[in-house]
């Protein structure tokens, strides 16, 4: 049977080579074969994402537990974090501070469109908070998050900048130094084409220092930085037991982070872009439009409005059943109102997609 | 190249069904397909573990994020917990709970020694504790517990009892309904030979009730089981997103338990204590001994004396180039003092323990 063609908002699908590095017989997780494969990782993580952060590494959790992981090792109790939500994952990230004992301060947009930079600045200069974070791909709405002055923001009121990147990694721009950002996190199973299992982390000396000034316990040992890097931080050098990395998965990523280096990544953004606006070429005469502006777009992940009189969740189960193609439904107030599509990496690609409208035309 | 020889605490080595079933092409973590497979995960789980616990289920994340999913949900800031401290993962379990703001009650025994029941009845009367925490198979120590009586211990004083089974599930009786355990985490990359980055837990129903009337929110958002719950807790019912769970890894497990069952988990125990036997029998002329009493080894993972003058982490290095063969060494009081051999799964076998034997003995 043919593979599932999957063209949701992740997991995507997994090319060969890939699932070949999967599948190799396993070497302990402290033999140094595998130390080499996590350096090999850590070292083009920080390639694709243009930065010099020493501290750049995969999280053995999915992207959720990546997101965990950034906000656990530096909110403490009494702390406040501005948070720009404009879909599911803002929501989630003011919600987990909350958790942790911070002040989350919301500032709402409308799904569908990006953070307006004067209402986080206006937030930022009032309440003075530990991090702004904002999602640089809104995986819940296909919002692509302009970057532009959000670092100097953040680091002019005392503040650390937070990007979540698991849609947008290695499917568009991702300029962590050049953004400013201190604390990122990601996911395999998007435009990586790897399985859903990791999440690659970033961490700037800025928010390093932010850490090792810490004055209560982090409250998750898994996820505590500093038991993590004396694990994974130091290569070869002489490393302390935290947990058994999952050995298989981080083979796999190095091997998908070769075919994104190998692509090269202004070729892939490129691609990715290509593939968006050939769908909605494709779309546009079934009368099924984009749901965000054109400059507001992120290109591998596409939200669209359903045409009048359609039930959406039928057609995505027959889709399944006959055609053996996934594609997303929409989260929160977009539930009913917009498909999400994916054209993540090896699926950015206009046969990908004429198969797929071809298939979608039949059943509306 | 052949594969290595996975003879630490693991992780062990996997079988070709688990490593094909991991490389299999993905279906979405909403498929019903994959539901299917996590809920026939959940019901082979059940038969391993011993129980009717309806909420038994593989985390997405190693075993210590196991740990720190029946840890984190249940404890609050202010409560107590007994913890049978006689090895690592008894010391981390103390850990843990400091960090969610409980107090850890320390009932220390010398590494090696499983604890005795007269010392954890006195802390449980005593602190009267919200958990009662032992390690049923100590891996860093090869120490395996006598659970004989705990279970009332524990609910005679309004405590819910937690076992540690990462080492001892499917290689020796762990029998959580019987033991009454509310409480239990394990890894799969020890005696079900797959791959690390999943951690079956299981909650009883009083320790649900517990969670049920939390007064907080639990300090973690990824690991909180209501979330968890309301996305993999109803089968093909309506299912909230909460993260993207590791597919091929869940894919993998369920091929891995397949092999368990089939073989009984009564032949599989008897198989790795003869294991255990036959290696001491072939260690002994080699003037290497075990370390645990009889009546208190786990199984699958032993650990032994190192012969006087003999440089063990050299040999260790040598094992692996030369041989291809992975053995562990001692953590913490017990390093440079033991070797930890695990013969896990398919590893419990006479003719992979004469290799390693005779590999070891031509270094010593």
């Amino acid at each position: 049977m043919s593979a599932t063609l999957l063209l949701g908002p992740g997991p995507s699908n997994c090319p060969a080579s890939v699932l070949d590095a999967l599948s190799k017989d396993l070497v302990g997780h402290l033999d140094p074969r595998f130390i080499n494969t996590m350096e090999a990782c850590k070292e083009k993580l920080r390639k694709i994402l243009h930065t010099k952060n020493a501290v750049t590494f995969p999280i053995s959790g999915t992207g959720s537990a990546g997101m965990e992981a950034v906000l656990v090792n530096i909110l403490e109790p009494g702390d406040t974090i501005v948070v720009g939500v404009n879909g599911v994952f803002g929501m989630r990230i003011a919600n987990l501070a909350e958790r942790y004992g911070a002040t989350a301060i919301r500032v709402e947009e409308d799904w569908g469109k990006p953070m307006p930079y004067a209402a986080l600045e206006a937030a930022v200069t009032e309440h003075k908070p530990k991090i702004l974070a904002v999602v640089s791909g809104e995986t819940s709405t296909g919002v692509y998050q302009n970057m532009d002055g959000l670092g100097d923001l953040a680091h002019n009121n005392g503040a650390l900048l937070l990007a979540d990147c698991v849609t947008s990694l290695a499917g568009m721009p991702v300029l962590l130094d050049e953004w400013g950002v201190d604390l990122m996190y990601s996911g395999t199973q998007k435009c990586l084409n790897c399985p859903p299992g990791l999440s690659p982390v970033s961490f700037s000396q800025r928010a390093l220092d932010v850490f090792q000034n810490r004055k209560s316990l982090v409250p998750s040992f898994y996820l505590d930085l500093g038991e993590i890097l004396k694990y994974i931080g130091d290569g070869l050098a002489k490393r302390a037991y935290h947990h058994t990395a999952p050995v298989s998965m981080v083979t796999a990523l190095d091997a998908a982070l070769d075919i994104v280096l190998e692509e090269g990544l202004e070729a892939r953004w490129a691609r990715h872009k290509d593939a968006q606006n050939y769908l909605f070429e494709k779309l546009a005469p079934l009368n099924i439009h984009p749901f965000v502006e054109e400059a507001d777009r992120l290109w591998p992940l596409s939200t669209v409005t359903i045409p009048d009189g359609v039930d959406e969740a039928a057609v995505r189960t027959a889709l399944l059943n006959d055609d053996n193609i996934e594609l997303g439904g929409g989260l929160g107030p977009l539930a009913g109102k917009v498909w999400r599509i994916g054209l993540m990496g090896v699926n950015a690609d206009r046969a990908v997609i004429d198969r797929f409208v071809d298939c979608l035309s039949a059943k509306l």
